[in-house]
């Protein structure tokens, strides 16, 4: 059982960690790392520079005893002391003092007889790795109840979206009856390219290739295995049932023809790689292949490399996550989440509470509407005569407001409507200037004005 | 201390719990609701209807213990045994037995009372009461520090949206950097009804009103101070910075007429009642106010009375959650995923493990790709000569495939490229329609099929 774990004495701790920041009545959380590729560097960043913030969060602290590595030699632009750094698996694996095992290798082999081995040591398991929970999840997760350890793997779907914990956590009560879903960056982003460039398939995959969006090997993206290996395991979560890997329908987009995409938007269509899992009655209908969706549907929105999860449940209704698939931070954000739901799990009593509820020293001033700078849509009713733009210009020319636009719509009996929109404008100018304008006696009734946000 | 809590003896189940679900080795969590609203008559039938799957995933028996509302004659459609419903507070408050107190009555008082002696009585309180954690947040938070219990409030913004969850533990080791949301389905509902019907504001209203998804008072939704309550909880939690309410500039809709929203789409922009959080180094910007957003940013295709919450952090980027931001069992699906929190906390080494692993039973077969039934799109090059479509009719005809359209795009040296969408139809049908169409010798390559989904 989890409670039966015992505590390690505190590990090393990482080089960069100023002394202060190592809270010595705290309980410490060993943790070893096989797998120093762009996630691990992503995880043993996070570890580093987040080091006092999950500390305090998790009252805890943490160290990376073990960096295990084939080569420890090239340089990661991180700097870990040099007996953190070592090439022999067991060191890991056996540590008695090591509580978590980070598998960030891939692939069905080594990885899996390296998580078994910490299962059987007791260790809580944190993996990206689909492709093995897709082919040998009831293994995994058999040996990880039979050690009263568990396996968590929230990086190994969408990237650093948080939907395996919002399909275990969040909709706990309900029971989910569909999944659409886009979960392959490198395949969204080349029917991206060739259906807003109007690239062909071939040069939109050496496009992904050259931005670093696929691999050289792009097979596992562009055949649609890695989708399936994804909801394989949104499956097994949410239906709670065993899924034979090899009965799920794959096709992928390399068929793909440019004409297709034309035709599709004609007829008001996207194609979207798409990961489908829903259930009735009689069988799980699981399967992943490139499909017509309704352009107003969300995840026609969906685009370039970011992956999007669109459910329906009983309860909840609909809903879709959306973000970034995949990448160092990302993807090693989910793996750091994961750890910390292992600490709390490993420490509660020691966990401080969960709503950060000292902010004593915390007051930061909330800003008046005045500090901020936007651009504005300013519309109003002017007199029907020669002038009025001029004088408008004038006011917020001296306020140093830029105009980006002027529209006359029409003429109404009551005067002309115009609309502007300005440039990045401080709203106390914007203000000042309503104010001005509101006083000069060609304008007939008080502007409306609505900010104009990016949303980014 | 959670750990110091008691555990009570086994409270009264619910009439409709069949004996045979009653596990009586396991602990019982006894549970007291405040408020038999809609969401608090959500809840009893989730806690009933769900009671099983519940029990299984956390391995402790639940209990409806009291429900209490001044009101316990009007029926709810839910059937309760008599003695749970009571109108007197203090038996929900002061029951020993009594382990997590929802408080479901919103407003400030009593419910801050009820809530603050909740906590001095060390149970654990999960409320949906927006106004009062966005108001007295700090007091409520502290208090439950006090007593070494804690306040859960998913429901309070996003109604069945795992956001709070994905803020505080998927994200945990995140920055954010900015949220822009909406997070007022009501207000959401009458802009998306002027921009898509044209109505005005006075009608889309109505209408809202009509359809339920407005209260006769409309006030707290469409003058935004029902998006500033949820924001300034978001923003606490993810800035961890006390949040002065009063402090928070908000504007309504009430002023946005039809003249502007026709202009915001001319420019290629859409008008949303967002709520902003971002911070720099000098202040919090916190706001609630209409603004252009542009058509081509997610939020804009978020329309009706659906939520979604934008975030961009140091980690994991940009980010999107979207659903139902209300609703009886949205609403109350939060809530008991909130419950499912607090009974992991107080009862780890009892609960079973996360993964569901025993799934020896649990084998549903996956469908065939032949089993599906869907739209399809059908394209192909045909010789350019008379009588061609007559024999595809023919072989899609006695197959029972109908045709929802068929379209001839242009004409090149190669043949004619034909497009053709279906109706719903067998894929195993459709499979045998292209083989048959293949041997046809006025087709000249094999035809492209893409399965067209609707996403729902």
């Amino acid at each position: 059982m989890a409670s039966a774990l015992e505590w390690g004495s505190r590990g090393r701790q990482f080089k960069s960690v100023r002394p202060d920041q190592i809270i010595l009545n705290m309980q410490t959380v060993n943790i070893g790392l096989i797998g120093f590729g762009t996630i691990g560097k992503g995880v043993v960043k996070i570890l580093c520079n987040k080091q006092a913030l999950l500390s305090e969060k998790l009252g805890v602290n943490l160290a990376l005893k073990f960096v295990c590595d084939q080569d420890i030699t090239t340089s990661r632009g991180v700097s870990l002391e040099k007996d953190i750094l070592t090439t022999d698996v067991s060191k890991v694996l056996c540590d008695p003092q090591i509580q978590v095992v980070i598998e960030l290798i891939g692939g069905i082999q080594p990885a899996k007889d390296f998580i078994l081995k910490a299962l059987e040591n007791k260790k809580y398991v944190i993996t990206a790795n689909k492709a093995l929970l897709a082919e040998c999840g009831d293994e995994i997760f058999a040996a990880a109840y039979a050690n009263g350890v568990d396996v968590y793997f929230e990086a190994s779907v969408g990237g650093g979206i948080p939907v395996i914990k919002a399909l275990r956590e969040g909709l706990i009560s309900n029971k989910v009856k569909s999944i659409y879903s886009i979960i392959n960056g490198t395949s969204n982003y080349i029917l991206s390219m060739m259906s807003q460039q109007g690239c062909d398939f071939k040069t939109s995959l050496k496009q992904a290739q050259d931005k670093g969006y696929a691999e050289k090997d792009p097979d596992l993206d562009i055949n649609g295995l890695d989708s399936a290996h994804k909801i394989a395991i949104l499956s097994r979560m949410c239906f709670r049932q065993k899924i034979e890997f090899k009965d799920i329908f794959v096709q992928g987009i390399s068929n793909i023809a440019l004409d297709d995409i034309r035709y599709a938007e004609e007829l008001e269509f996207k194609i979207k790689l798409l990961a489908i899992a829903k259930q009735n009655e009689e069988y799980l209908d699981v399967r992943v292949h490139p499909a017509f969706l309704p352009k107003k549907h969300l995840l026609s929105n969906v685009e370039g490399v970011f992956n999007a999860v669109f459910i329906n449940t009983d309860l909840a209704g609909e809903m879709l996550f959306y973000g970034r698939g995949a990448g160092e931070l990302p993807t090693a954000s989910a793996v750091v989440s994961d750890f910390c739901d292992i600490v709390k799990r490993l420490s509660l009593p020691q966990a401080l509470d969960q709503q950060d509820v000292d902010l004593k020293a915390r007051i930061k001033k909330v800003s008046t509407i005045t500090d901020i700078s936007t651009r504005y849509y300013i519309r109003f009713l002017a007199v029907d005569e020669p002038g009025v733009l001029a004088k408008i210009a004038n006011i917020l020319g001296r306020l140093r407001i830029s105009i980006h636009s002027v529209m006359q719509k029409g003429r109404r009996q009551s005067g002309v409507p115009i609309v502007m929109m300005t440039h990045k404008a401080k709203e106390a100018d914007v203000q000042e200037a309503l104010i001005q304008m509101n006083s000069l006696n060609v304008i007939k009734a008080a502007p409306v004005v609505i900010r104009i946000e990016d949303g980014e």
